[in-house]
């Protein structure tokens, strides 16, 4: 039997969700408290290889258990009883044995935040990028809106992605000002090259301040040309937030 | 030259913020701060001692300095600068060589947050106290309600507090669901006695799990009885939001 997991982490404190040698990753707490409830080792894998510092809310994880000691129903809550307080496991549902979390995705959204207050704010600093200086909002909501559709974004990959095709397709893509002076970017799309949605919010907040057009988004996508995009922003303003399936729930 | 400061920080990591021998404290970090900037020892008053753990967006520090290095609408910036990044200094102002920070406050605003749902949220979890029970939010806030008014708050006194009085106006007092589960209680009074908020939102809490009714809340107040009140929330659900002076801006 395949369980698949949804997980929820502040990844401030972590090396990314990949498990690695010599520096704690979330997979490694997960498998940790998987294996010590079914006390025999547990390996699980993931819709999504998020970067050191980048958080999820959505993140999926499966793993193989006949065993399962619990409802699956109290699943998350014992599994949380494994767990550090900033990785939380939020539902449980099982899924068909060939289900891989990671290919069968469907769609992957995200949010990215920005703050840009003259001071920053200590509250919101560990889950947004800070930028001080006044952003023109109005023309951050137009340009996200150009990322929509099947586009190559190869401009908006950053060196060391192993992709095939730098084809994706962006479902919705939109800027809100969700608390005075936090500016989110909402994408949600097919897949997402490494580094994706943090070089869409690099042009995106790039348009915020004045220094690209909105209208400029368009050929720097036709351009596939990676300097003509904005920075890369940092991992902390970004959230995985959902991934969907083709499950019936 | 006394200069009133508004400083916000994410209490976690921190002793409260009063200075003291063993841990360090915010008021020790602000310090060391001007202190650094200013090449001399700096003491600061504040409006509030909060608690170790407890968060603020608003809270007030006072010094006095004829030797500021920086204009004041550049002083800000100018301490962050020597502040961790937990700790931000959000504005200043000048204010009269007689002026207090404490005593001078007319009105303090504290939010206290809880999220209920059926998992912890991890992203919540340093800013709110968790507890896994659907709440009745109908019931908190007509309970909140009723805590507004001049009472004697002695039943929401922790012991250790040394007030003259235990009289106090609240002015405002109401509970809101912020976002999903999570559930907000913010209360404006004149003062608070120790650890009152927490001890409000307890109560309210109480009444969110039907433990006490709406109801009961002016007979509990009445009684001056610690016992019948809810118990003292947890630290990190409150954030001393503001600080009222009758000061011309």
């Amino acid at each position: 039997m395949q369980v698949l997991l949804t997980v929820a982490y502040d990844g401030t404190a972590y090396a990314g969700w990949q498990r690695q040698q010599n520096a704690i990753a979330v997979q490694q707490r997960l498998e940790e408290a998987l294996s010590a409830l079914l006390k025999r080792p547990i390996t699980v894998n993931a819709a999504s290889r998020t970067d050191a510092g980048v958080h999820a809310l959505g993140q999926r994880a499966a793993f193989f258990a006949d065993d399962l000691r619990v409802p699956l129903g109290k699943l998350p809550q014992v599994v949380n009883g494994f767990l550090p307080h900033d990785i939380s496991v939020t539902a449980a549902q099982v899924v068909p044995d060939g289900f891989n979390p990671r290919f069968d995705a469907v769609c992957k959204t995200y949010t990215y935040n920005t703050y840009c207050g003259v001071v920053p704010n200590p509250l919101l600093r560990r889950y947004s990028a800070y930028v001080p200086r006044a952003l023109d909002v109005e023309a951050m909501k137009k340009a996200a809106g150009m990322f929509t559709g099947r586009h190559d974004f190869a401009a908006f990959m950053a060196t060391g992605g192993s992709a095939k095709t730098t084809v994706r397709e962006i479902y919705a893509c939109e800027v809100i000002e969700s608390q005075p002076r936090l500016i989110t970017l909402t994408v949600t799309g097919s897949g997402f090259l490494y580094n994706m949605v943090r070089i869409i919010a690099g042009t995106v907040l790039y348009v915020g301040l004045g220094k690209i057009a909105a209208d400029d988004v368009p050929g720097i996508i036709l351009s596939c040309d990676r300097t003509r995009a904005g920075k890369t922003m940092p991992p902390e303003g970004l959230t995985l937030v959902e991934v969907e399936y083709g499950l019936t729930k």
